[in-house]
């Protein structure tokens, strides 16, 4: 068994310099959410309650304030931001699987290719002609790089992530299981017989730093590029559609699907399962609620929205909260119309 | 080629407790829908129209109550419960692949995994270090079992299941084609300068008998543990956050999304593309029709709901029916303000 | 490195039948969008505003009409139909992935299956017992072609498919990375105690030119045929269910859901996320809009189509422009109803 990693109490107040209260060797065994009954865990808490609620049940130890009110008896863990401490608390745990510099012995790579020798190639991985996998990449087992595609240096491919041919990966880019990038894009002429298929010619380039989770999709543009800003952020099952490009710091969340040929701007961020018809154009810093749609060829101000077609919030909220009250204002309008007969015939 | 099973009328007879009309040694090929002309084919009518259908059609022989009425010149084989008794039929035909016992030559097995002799680990497959595999688990080509994971026994990961590491799968599990268990949850903090990543350090935990189906996403916890609750049922393209809880016999059908540290009780069920915002509790056995959504934060009672925002299915169907006169409750009303108009100038 | 296409000005002439306009050996690299400033790039326009939008940046040339008015000093190559020949265009810069016939050393290939001599498979990809591939087909790396499934002449699976068994691909198809075709059917039943799975033992088959994106879902029956009809095209992330019957031509746009047991006719079309619940069925040539759902049970006539419920699109959009104006309308109702009281009261 590979060693699971452990701290004391002291230790961890070493790495945070925080104020240990309790036994320094309190042996702390994994990270936990606040409120979890753990003995060897240790979690975190920013305000009263959340700490009262953490403190209610057996806990190793809490990441608190310099400040915070605590009952007797707790271990604690005293920092400046106990948020920002406990990321630090879960990275020293960290186990994400990591895999060594080299090419496994089943892996498949054209002589044609370029792997860097402090790059990781895993089992049964394919790097096809001209690839290029750069300096201190990883890409684990099953994944397939196709022809002159790249992975920028210190990028990770997760297991069977499928680059088809001219993707290229910037730096420091995680890119989880399942996805894929360069599929054609969806394009199609109707000829009167059929749907001809529109030939998918261009690339998809990923900044540095961008994150995509597992079995997303990012189609290759028709020609020219599909890009993703450096330091974007998607979840799971996300789409993005031929040509779209998204700024940088763009966060999308799961399942949600961009068309084909829009523009996003930096900074805009999308709630679970938004969907954006084709050749939408969104300005930087646009906020877009779960479930919000953008209907196609629009311009989209900066601002927060919501519902499909999606408007402001607020109005979005204001209609939602008369829409409870229609069928009532139905059934008092009959009656009003009942009252001005009456009126009318007594006149 | 592989034998394709076939039965007689008296064979299927004899596996059903039924009673046969018909020639004893009639073939029945196959089993098809009702109202499928196939004179080998063999179907169920639960009620009288069903039957009429089914018999409407050349049809090799159909599974029937006890007191049906009939057409004469049909086969049709006599049971208690014609629906439960074709389940029994589908079982006898299932010809779903199976691997067999023992490794592949071609699989690549970390000398620290453990891998029952019991159990099947297809071509290519990848079983990292400190995974478990249990007695009869058959693990199918293309799947990834990282570091310290564990299938239980008897689970079946179909062809390129990806678990990444600390995935706990139970027993007798079942999970499709594509999908990815234990990628990292979607945690990141606007720093100032980008969105910094936080580690994301939990597990995945699938209870026993779970299905899941394909190209699914369940996320690991940031700490703690993503629960997928014994017995529960996910069917393809679905999404589960991190660190949230699925209770018991839960539900969930195509592209539905959970987000986040939510808790969804036993019993709950929903439809296709229903998203579920982050921190959700949701009370066991609540219901939601296809496409329906919860925003944030919320707590859910036990109800059944539609729409997003999802609503009681009742009231919800009220405003449906009600948005409809909207736009001519818009010209009465301008009516019945003229009128008033009216009134008001004769007084 | 592999020589990347490029044509001369007189060459592209040649291809398209065009009046070239401007130096015969002007070198031009690659296809971009319209108004994209690359000297290298050949692009397109169809009409006067896209043309001055192509001509305001440096191009190498542009495809346009045989009349159309264009500045001096920028090459062109005039066409009949600008978009028909931008087509051809993209056609000969493609640089797709083709896979060389026969099969890779390290694929495995059961003893049973029949691979046409013409036909590749790539590696590690698993071809199961009497599967069959047949002339011309590609089958790409890590893909899985299971028991007793075929793939049509000249179709291509790329890289990472999973074909479950008794999956039937026409000619000409093209299925992208990451699709599951034959994973089961999403049907339990509840027992009382535990939902019982039906077994799911019927085929998918797929007519022939079908084209389906990445990570999409196709469920096998549970008895008899999930069909997709020959020309239907889909998008990434679709999801199928068991029993639907697809009609020819179809198209459906990215992470569109259809639950089982439904019928679609030809012709129709569904744009992006749209949800259809299941035994539905849809009349030829309907369409609908991105985000559309239609509920269960229901027969759907020809029409265009919006919204959840879904209804015609004119009357969609009319209620969408009225439930702006509720939040108002509550307000001018409250007004309204005073002054009847008013009116009343000075009877």
């Amino acid at each position: 068994m590979s060693q699971e990693p452990s701290f004391t109490l002291q230790q961890l107040a070493d790495r945070l310099s925080a104020e240990p209260v309790g036994p320094p060797d309190l042996r702390l065994a994994r990270p936990v959410p606040a409120g979890t009954a753990d003995p060897e865990g240790v979690t975190f808490a920013t305000d009263g309650p959340k700490l009262a609620a953490a403190a209610q049940v057996p806990i190793g130890a809490i990441v608190v304030g310099r400040d915070a009110e605590v009952p007797e008896g707790v271990a604690l863990l005293r920092v400046d931001s106990p948020r920002a401490a406990f990321h630090t608390v879960l990275a020293l745990y960290d186990r994400t699987m990591e895999a060594p510099p080299g090419v496994h012995p089943t892996a498949h790579v054209d002589l044609s290719a370029s792997v860097d020798p402090t790059a990781s190639i895993g089992a049964f991985a394919v790097i096809e002609a001209d690839a290029v996998i750069e300096a201190g990449a990883q890409v684990f087992a099953h994944c397939f790089v196709g022809p002159r595609s790249r992975v920028g240096a210190g990028s990770i491919l997760f297991p069977r992530v499928t680059l088809y041919h001219d993707v290229l990966i910037g730096a420091g880019c995680r890119i989880h299981s399942g996805s894929v990038l360069g599929a054609d894009g969806f394009g199609f002429v109707w000829n009167g017989r059929e749907h001809q298929k529109v030939p998918q010619v261009g690339r998809v380039v990923v900044g540095d730093g961008v994150e995509i989770g597992a079995n997303s999709c990012i189609d290759r543009a028709t020609c020219g590029d599909t890009e993703i800003g450096a330091g974007s952020k998607m979840d799971n099952l996300v789409q993005v559609g031929h040509n779209t490009r998204l700024g940088r710091f763009v966060v999308l969340a799961g399942q949600v699907g961009i068309s084909g040929s829009c523009q996003i701007g930096d900074g805009v961020a999308m709630g679970g399962q938004v969907g954006i018809s084709d050749h939408v154009e969104i300005a930087p810093g646009a906020q877009f609620g779960g479930k919000s749609g953008v209907m196609a060829m629009r311009r989209v101000e900066k601002d927060a929205y919501f519902g499909m077609p999606s408007l402001p919030v607020r109005e979005a909220l204001r209609i939602i909260a008369a829409q409870k009250k229609l069928p009532e204002l139905l059934k008092e309008f009959k009656a009003l119309e009942r009252r001005v007969d009456e009126l009318e015939a007594d006149k």
